[in-house]
């Protein structure tokens, strides 16, 4: 599936103008453009200069240059033609994709991942904001974002105090829903965590107009799987040494899936781990044997930031896991299909999500534990904890990380970074003193 | 009852060696001198140099200079005579001291208001992390504070991010329980917090190895409630022009009633009231007529910082009111006395504490009707919001306050600063030329 539409993509875009959609969605067209362009540049010096990709990650390519385009008019058209209802946003893995496609919409990811109006998002918002939040408010302010344009809701999520709060201002600008999520994982807050599942999915079945029945939901629960079964499969073959992709190819992986088709993206996914399968039973790596493995843990990576990856890979390292949104809290854990009734299963849907360890909780042990199994399985040399500026969450949690990484014996670094370019040679020194040593 | 006491303090403060109370209680007594010494120095500069205060504000003057020793020896007595079971210390107006107070235990709020140990805690916590939060810790590890020390317990709350995630670090150094705090107001969260109170009830009955009696409940809500109308009391005379007491003592006085005996405090803080009410009847104030009138909102001052009250009102301005957890959240509203049964008067509890308006909670509605309210009923001429830096929850929320008070016609101005002096002369230079515009 993805061969043939890695074809379209070999269509020259100009074939199709998308500047009507952009300004039927109410976007500064002449601003995204630019934004356009940026990203474009930025995904050519940064995807296009790896040597031995693996040849199924042209599908990421045609993901790179569809995203903002072919993508929303395929959204709209399936509004349109009555194929889906509405298109649900979200910022946040605790928000359940399952509940949306069960109710015939689609649920996207929206942008977060760049600097962009950032002297407008002064104006509501302290300067003292993660870059990531400012960037969704940035993307708004100046309307350069096609999937919070074409949200017709976006769900919020109460987890850390910076979105917690900015979502009072963002939802003056759009139409939200806000899901609460507990601070602590016990017994009595799996059941809260229960009915907001639930309150969730009566919001959504009403706004969308279309009843989350035990069949949808079964459905949509076996696509939100069979997805991240693709990304398990894939993420396995990080294991080998030498390794058969690239971090910064990974981490685009999971960022497609936050955004694009569910099926398309199953099925790339699947040609790329066969592809990846192939290359670890013949030693064949996208970098030689022997190159340092690194461990990616700590905030997410929202398109288009790609840099501390391509610092890292550019550095002469491997990324060969992603203990973040952006990467195995993503896929890791499957939805139990075992429920009949829809109630059965909201509850295996609630029970999935709550097992995400987002350093919103307190105690966080669990993503310890994760961490130092992951680094284990993916034979690591190392771990590289990256949390975005003023993440208070991860920055305090990065001391506890580091703990579990010398108990385990496993060599460490912490770095704290934003949006802009202006540590990347500072970052690179780090990352290449990091490599030495390990 | 206050009286007494300022004459006890005007016996030389030599006569009794607090140092080998200190030393027992594992603190670093050489240290804590200096901090002392510092502490005297800068109450000496700051309150001792208003003129007109109100007589009974001797009993601040008292507390200012026992606070660290007679009552800390007082508290240790308590204990030692049987008279109290426990102290348990805390950080945060969501931990119901009633509850403590019917379990035979002393309540007290911990020291969190001065930079200590600066460089340690930057070993275990974010340099971006509130000064509050960095001097607790710092209070802890550099062993200087003696409520830290003398605390059998800590109870610590699911607030802020920042508050959250470094208890984590707090624990292994104190004994510690968390209550946890839902992010949103309605009659879901209610419950649980109900639930959250009636566990912490238990905890602290089985801690202190008393029961909490309907009759011990009773008594303890009665003690606070008492403290808490004494100081509406005060507050109430603050809105005379001429204000009858500055907000620096005001300040303080809450500051006190964090941490000294209650029924002490309740005695001494209506001595004052009822020496400002006799100077309202006759006009007579702490400044002159006219002098420009500031509501105080934002984030919590712990003792020992004064610093930006003191900007204020040597600027010229008077503080007449505090919308913060060292204000008017602390006293304003108070638990129902009705109730006959243990279980509802955890209820009632838990419902009071619940108006808390903490920024923790979204949306935080109530806040911005109480800021305005209290503006007129104070017949503030201005509304000066203050967060501490790297406050994520009050740094955003700032920008709803200012928006509040545009509505209702009131000047506005925002400060984010810290516990260090270096801003004290921008601060100085931006508070006089609010003054002069409003």
């Amino acid at each position: 599936m993805a061969e043939t539409l890695v074809e379209n993509e070999q269509q020259p875009a100009q074939e199709y103008d998308y500047h009507p959609m952009w300004k039927s969605l109410g976007m500064n067209v002449e601003d995204h453009d630019m934004l356009l362009g940026a990203v474009g540049q930025m995904y050519g010096d940064m995807f296009l200069t790896q040597s031995n990709r693996p040849k199924a990650t042209s599908y990421l390519d045609f993901v790179a240059s569809n995203i903002h385009s072919g993508r929303i008019r395929e959204m709209l058209d399936k509004k349109e033609s009555g194929e889906a209802t509405k298109i649900v946003g979200s910022f946040c893995l605790y928000v359940p994709e399952e509940v949306v496609t069960a109710a015939g919409g689609i649920a996207v990811s929206l942008c977060s991942g760049a600097d962009w109006a950032t002297d407008k998002v002064e104006e509501h918002l302290p300067r003292n904001t993660c870059p990531l939040i400012k960037s969704f408010t940035g993307f708004k302010l100046g309307h350069v974002c096609p999937y919070i344009e074409s949200s017709d809701l976006v769900v919020g999520e109460n987890t850390c105090d910076g979105k917690k709060k900015a979502y009072e201002y963002f939802s003056t600008l759009a139409n939200m829903y806000i899901v609460d999520i507990p601070n602590v994982h016990n017994d009595a807050t799996v059941e809260v965590w229960k009915g907001e599942v639930k309150k969730l999915a009566h919001k959504i079945e009403e706004f969308c107009g279309q009843p989350i029945t035990a069949e949808s939901l079964a459905e949509a629960i076996r696509i939100a799987n069979d997805k991240r079964r693709a990304l398990q499969r894939l993420s396995a073959t990080r294991a080998a040494d030498p390794a058969p992709i690239s971090g910064l190819d990974s981490l685009l992986t999971v960022q497609a899936a936050l955004m694009d088709d569910p099926v398309r993206l199953t099925g790339a996914v699947n040609d790329m781990a066969a592809e990846c399968e192939a290359r670890v039973a013949v030693g064949e790596g996208v970098v030689p044997k022997g190159t340092k493995r690194i461990l990616y843990t700590g905030t997410p990576m929202a398109v288009p930031n790609w840099k501390f990856f391509n610092i890292i890979e550019k550095a002469g390292g491997i990324v060969v896991g992603e203990e973040s949104c952006t990467g195995s809290r993503y896929y890791r854990d499957l939805v139990d299909e075992s429920g009949t009734t829809v109630d059965q299963m909201l509850d295996a849907i609630a029970e999935r999500y709550f097992k995400i360890s987002c350093a919103v909780f307190t105690p966080n042990d669990q993503r310890m534990a994760d961490i130092v199994n992951m680094a284990r399985d993916l034979h690591a040399d190392g771990i590289i904890d990256c949390s975005l500026q003023f993440c208070t969450l991860y920055e305090t949690e990065a001391f506890t990380v580091e703990k579990a990484a010398e108990e385990a014996g496993i060599p460490f670094m912490h770095v704290t970074t934003d949006y802009a370019n202006e540590d990347a040679g500072q970052l690179t020194t780090r990352v290449e003193a990091f490599l030495e040593t390990i």
